[in-house]
């Protein structure tokens, strides 16, 4: 098999930069990594920014992935955001459902006009009021998505159904997984037909 | 000893990237996973753009580090650049020393002014009109750093001595290492001072 030249930005929050990951891979280091080990000529670029939500990333992912592009090299794009809209910081919701939706119909849209795009969905966490907005935001972002005609990663339900996943976030901050966590979330992203038609 | 939560963008080229590395790490996400190994609460933001010469990064670095500070966590600096710059590019130097320098001291004035800051020297290639003009570069900025107080790690004297750096480079692309060269560079900046200093 012919090795593919390819540039990823992965554009997200703190799951992306994977945070309190001892291996300091994340989910998308992983899948990178196996990826090359496959034999693809892969360029990830995490631009993973803990903390963000939806809107502050529809500021900045554009400038940041276009500086990353090159004129010998296909040019990808993987989303993943949600978790910190649903958090509440001061009793109140950062984002409303309707402004993450907003957010994320302008930053898909003109992502995947631009370029092949995935958009990988937030993980359940370890408090249920927030654990109910994500689910909730996991089924409207996936509905954006069918309309955008963006291959639409639901995170939420395999890592809810997990024995280890809950587990694995509750002993770390009740919203962060460590590295086993980020390794099952990792092979299950792996394993995604829409990733592995980009890199069989 | 108390964990230090700390934020550092890591700002360069592909070998900031981690260009050829199996493992997607780079020597910036090898030292980072030590660190957090060793206990520190550390989120490292990797900058790296392959290809990128001084001249291009000091147009962008700035707003990225600024986008992932926090309020909360003491934020930190470190580049690495230089060998693109050496690089011929149809038979041209992409850019002269003095136009390295220049960029470099905007860069590392600016970045040393308003955040810690370390630098990282250029590695040797195997080429050797470039290596000689790595060597002249890696010596230039190590006076620059000493007259703006920027701590600098020389990469090419101990790479260059080494009996595996050059071999495992020409295995690759003459420029790259593959994992095993990240995980010797890397070995050597986790044990230089100044980054110890930041993370012991």
């Amino acid at each position: 098999m012919a090795a593919r030249a390819m540039r990823i930005c992965f554009i997200g929050d703190s799951f992306v930069s994977g945070a309190y990951d001892e291996e300091c891979l994340g989910w998308a280091g992983r899948i990178s990594a196996d990826a090359r080990r496959r034999g693809h000529d892969l360029s990830p670029y995490n631009l993973g920014i803990r903390g963000e939500t939806s809107v502050q990333m529809a500021k900045r992912w554009r400038g940041e992935a276009e500086l990353r592009q090159s004129p010998q090299q296909e040019g990808r794009l993987v989303f993943e955001f949600g978790v910190n809209d649903a958090r509440d910081v001061n009793g109140k919701r950062q984002l409303e459902a309707a402004q993450s939706l907003a957010a994320a119909r302008d930053m898909l849209g003109a992502a995947s006009r631009w370029k092949p795009t995935l958009m990988i969905g937030p993980p359940p966490c370890g408090d249920e009021p927030r654990l109910a907005r994500i689910k909730d935001l996991s089924e409207r972002i996936a509905a954006l998505c069918a309309e955008l005609n963006v291959p639409y990663f639901d995170s939420y339900t395999p890592l809810l159904a997990s024995t280890s996943w809950l587990p694995c976030v509750n002993a770390v901050d009740g919203t962060h997984p460590s590295a086993s966590g980020y390794a099952e979330w990792a092979q299950l992203i792996d394993a995604w037909p829409a990733w592995r038609e980009w890199l069989p």
